[in-house]
């Protein structure tokens, strides 16, 4: 079983030693967890009025601040954290990156850019990475990136285990008494390939946004197991069997993906 | 506004008669309904133990039978059902058909079977028809057709406003206070596509199968809307507005079906 935790913070808009703080902290209180996952945009908050505004926020991949998450962690254990990064020709993306001690094993290019962040970010050209770890394949998207099932089934096709998100949800108006819709695409993304999704939401109020708070931990079986919100210091915390997703056969002539179609899907 | 209808049954193992009265009835209890949707293989029952049974059961979709489902409609309304389909070719299938006064408009032949299926059927080879209506765009999928997002992601590229979903849904264990599995697919189908979808469970014990009895609505905004079980003579009943989800845009910047990145998801 894997211990799986979702931190959800509150970043501070433009203030990225209070925000690599936080970072640092959650890691240190999940000392436990095997995998740690963080909100999308973490070390800088999401709402930006200007090109200029994420690119002054920005951070190489290599440069000593997601280094220092490394440092902090111990053991097998990986951190999975939102970042606005700026890559080696200076492009500015809505990054994460998955993280061990032996430092950044992956960095993901939000594919599906949200609204505004159009005008920020340039979004990544490439499926989602699958990163293999000591408890298992762990994906990393982004947010708005979950709720393309296309993008969620290549990820799984790749050999994910886990999906690990990032995510900034918006608030949107919801049914009383029903999840968040995002958390009920992303049950569906667990029940139609078999994996796990951690989905890690942000809190506080930023520049008059409010945001979902709806961390939330769902098996390989699309149940969910755990949700937190930011008021939460432990988070949503779950033990997970990673590895029993692995068996796609629903019945003795079933198989979740072995009764894919793909020749009808095209045009 | 569509007056859209799901009337679950109870149909008989190779009780063809009883089956057709009760789906003519079903029509005739439903002169309101805009767009009426009957369960998969509605006039055979499901549990076949031998091909021979099942193809004893089928009908063609040119013959008698069909033809009295669309004499039993009245002004424009369209009734999709399910019934094992004899092929010109002698093939068999498990097909659902949409009817209206004017005769078979559509037969679907379900393109992912489920378990034992596979020794009695041939699967459809072709997309999900979309069919025009008085009322909007109505795909017809059939039961595990449904668990398949690139299918549903297909019928809605393709211009449905509704997916009608005949089912037999077999029990499954689920926590409780919990919707169907199947229902979380649907509604993240409706979520990522904007399309309405309407799931028409069946009821009854069957060479002791249980049924989910999940007969489900739900908006283009994926919320349920109504739900019933074979108890329920009314059926699951619900105004929809299908016109509704033709448009995509989430925001000034998102468009669900724009936003979509193909060159990511094959391979």
């Amino acid at each position: 079983m894997t211990r799986v935790v979702c931190r959800p913070l509150a970043p501070r808009l433009g203030e990225f030693e209070a925000n690599q703080r936080a970072v640092l902290d959650a890691i240190d209180a999940a000392r436990d967890a095997d995998i740690l996952v963080l909100p999308e945009l973490v070390t800088t908050g999401y709402v930006f009025h200007t090109r200029a505004e994420a690119a002054d926020a920005a951070i190489g991949a290599e440069g000593p601040e997601l280094a220092a998450w490394s440092a902090a962690l111990t053991g097998d254990t990986v951190v999975v954290a939102g970042f606005a990064e700026r890559g080696e020709d200076g492009v500015i993306h809505n990054s994460a990156a998955l993280v061990g001690t032996d430092g950044v094993r992956a960095v993901h290019r939000k594919a599906h850019l949200w609204d505004r962040e159009k005008l920020f970010f340039t979004p990544g050209d490439r499926p989602p990475p699958v990163v293999d770890t000591a408890f298992g394949r762990v994906a990393v998207l982004i947010c708005y990136d979950l709720e393309f099932p296309e993008y969620t089934r290549r990820a799984a096709l790749d050999g994910a285990d886990l999906l690990a998100v990032p995510v900034n949800w918006p608030l949107v108006p919801r049914p009383e008494g029903e999840r968040p819709p995002e958390v009920v695409i992303a049950q569906a993304a667990a029940l139609v390939n078999r994996v796990a999704v951690a989905c890690c939401d942000r809190g506080g109020t930023e520049r008059g946004q409010r945001w979902t708070e709806g961390t939330t931990l769902i098996g390989s079986d699309g149940w969910v197991v755990a949700t937190a919100t930011t008021d939460d210091p432990a988070g949503a915390r779950a033990e997970l069997d990673l590895l029993a997703g692995r068996d796609k056969r629903l019945t003795d002539h079933c198989d979740l993906f072995g009764d894919r179609r793909p020749e009808l899907y095209g045009g």
